[in-house]
């Protein structure tokens, strides 16, 4: 592990190691660690986030890093027409470990490529947002204490949210039963990410509708289908309801289902739902921190 | 303690405690302290402030603490729909502490609800800034030994001026001689504050011109008169000379006489004033700091 | 040295003495300081920065301080319209230290009349940003090994840059074998910088293009020049060509050439020229920590 640009760059193994740390981290919450002491971990974000960016900045300075960095492009000097390389270098030359995040493809992997420090992928493109993937992981592993054998159904918008598309990549480095890929037809999952499950031999299904698998599934990762997406409004009046959840819904459900959502959440799962026993996204994003942290340690040890 | 959401949940005997624990820090600033070692401190400002948070960000770091957070909505997954009770559980599984900035009446007792973090109210809506009535109440108590006794001119605007309220709040859980309560009819004190003076039977009298008490006063708490409150312009030229602190106004007044300010000040306090002895608002400023350690220990040891 | 406000206050013995401390914390940029344990570092950047600010952060936070304040104006007390000295008074009362950025001349020496803690000038105005001329000057020290007797190209905007001219006013604290100025007529130095290297008895010429000097020199430091400075456009187009390094125009320079940039460049230097041993600027950019690092110590430390 130096750079984490992708969860496609990882086997299971990696990820299992992951975390058995983290469990580590998880146990130890409330002591402050000096592991990293005298590092300095950026945040480039270039694309704003409020939890990726607090769980990273939470994380190391738990770890006893110090932390620098932006929250935005805004008042940085790309707005002066510095150009991302550079950008990244000056980084480079400041601190030990930059975590990029940024709304072009590929820009994590290129800021790795010129930066000879490690870097971390907090979310770019539409694929990819590793970090997040193995929090999601984790938190299965967690409430069931495997991620193999299961049925997941993954939904609303598989094209163009990166959390979706990464955690449909990393499923597929594990066993799942079945994955069901529930969308509307406009926002199916991406080429490159059926490729791959087809590659690693993983079961899936495209499907339309949440209320047709909702009884067959153990664990549902719900994302949201933004109005945006839409080229014709009254396309997404059309479909908006399949992908909503509620306990109307649930009731056909296993009592066992477990929620996700890589948050935040602003419609698409009833508030109802948030005290429930199978809503898991909170416990998920309290994850995240000794999650990163594992993650953090085991980059900046270089193991 | 636990939850700091507003002045009028504490007694005199809480505040005399928290007044003897901020000598302490008072005496002790150049100490960099470990008590809040391992604590992660969230400011959670959703409506921006300077010296509040920088004063809550400066007391957290010398006790040890760390401090995440964000400085306006601006840029967080607030901006992206997320409802406010799921933005404060994030917070809650990231730390230890939540401070809490809304322009909403409640939203810092909502917040309060939902974490089992503690909660500071750093200021909501238009009655509550609890932190910084205990620095107004601690700065009497410094320059005159004590707060009973005396007599105070609260000013300016006392209907949408969330410190002048929390002041007046603050100064009924004493035996002040008397406040004067001076603005413009248009703003009044809030009737829920002038049933707080009455319930606790303190003295007070509401005024419409500073010049009139000015001679009759220990303490003068000033605040903006804001022209924007007014519906009709001419209505605010009409007032405005009645809220302006200047040194012939000052004549007039005991040579003793102390003026507060919350600050930030515009024009309400002559320039001329600032390095007289009457200014007491600079003093006010820096005992935010120890003030507010004072606080943080006392709420995260759970005293 | 208790107040760092312009070049133009230090004498080369002090920057020696800068110099010699800037080499230790190089030598030693992995270890994490406490000299500056329980000091607070206020970062007041009333112009955004990223460079200047990150490394002041990050400089500050491995010696031990904590480090608080703002990155711009917008959401301060300045917008609520706070005048200038309540803002440093503000800051003055949380920390040791204050490090200010504004585009008004003189806003750092007003800062440092008004506040009793020492202030740094993190570039203000036209003419002064001394931290920047102290790690040019470094960067010269470390290439060559000395700064006296060097030839030296200024080029760009020499009117409204305020890292060339305070490279320019730091020079003359040496003894330059010449100064090339070289710029467009509409932005030739100014009048104070000329007088400056006429008191100090230092060869200069002022110049209008690059290609006529480039065989002559040691060192290139390079400037934008932005097309918003001309008042017609096609003054611009004229000109900007003379102003552009690329590897076409340095087949005509010394092999050991060195090129410094304050940074953020924008096209002003052709790509190619990143990864040639000409390019100096990120190593210049690299220098910015060690030597804000001493530089605080001795500051700190009432050195």
């Amino acid at each position: 592990m130096r750079d984490v640009i992708s969860i496609t760059d990882f086997e299971r193994k990696d990820l299992e190691y992951l975390f058995e740390k983290t469990d580590y981290f998880l146990n130890n919450l409330d002591k402050k660690f000096r592991i990293l002491e005298g590092k300095i971990v950026s945040l480039a974000f270039f694309e704003p986030s409020t939890r990726t960016r607090l769980s990273f900045e939470t994380a190391a300075k738990k770890l006893g890093a110090d932390v620098i960095g932006f929250s935005s492009a805004e008042g940085t000097s790309v707005e002066k027409g510095e150009n991302f390389a550079d950008t990244i270098k000056m980084l480079e030359a400041y601190s030990d470990l930059i975590v990029v995040r940024h709304r072009f493809e590929g820009a994590a992997r290129f800021a790795a490529e010129v930066s000879e420090d490690p870097v971390i992928n907090g979310g770019d493109g539409k694929q990819h947002h590793p970090t997040q993937a193995m929090i999601d992981l984790y938190t299965i592993y967690k409430l069931f204490g495997h991620i193999d054998g299961l049925r997941y159904a993954v939904v609303g918008d598989l094209r163009y949210g990166r959390a979706a598309a990464s955690f449909i990549y990393g499923l597929a480095l594990f066993r799942p039963s079945i994955i069901y890929l529930v969308s509307p037809p406009l926002l199916k999952a991406r080429r490159e990410v059926i490729e791959f499950l087809k590659s690693r031999g993983v079961r899936f299904e495209e499907r339309e509708d949440l209320g047709e698998v909702i009884s067959d599934v153990d664990v549902v990762y719900m994302t949201r289908v933004q109005k945006e997406r839409f080229p014709d409004p009254s396309e997404y009046e059309k479909v908006k309801g399949s992908y909503r959840l509620d306990l109307k819904l649930l009731e056909r459900a296993s009592k066992d289902l477990k929620i996700l959502h890589p948050l935040p959440k602003v419609d698409e799962i009833d508030l109802e739902i948030d005290k429930t026993s199978y809503a898991a996204y909170y416990k998920q994003a309290f994850y995240g921190v000794p999650l990163r942290m594992a993650l953090l340690t085991l980059v900046l040890s270089g193991e």
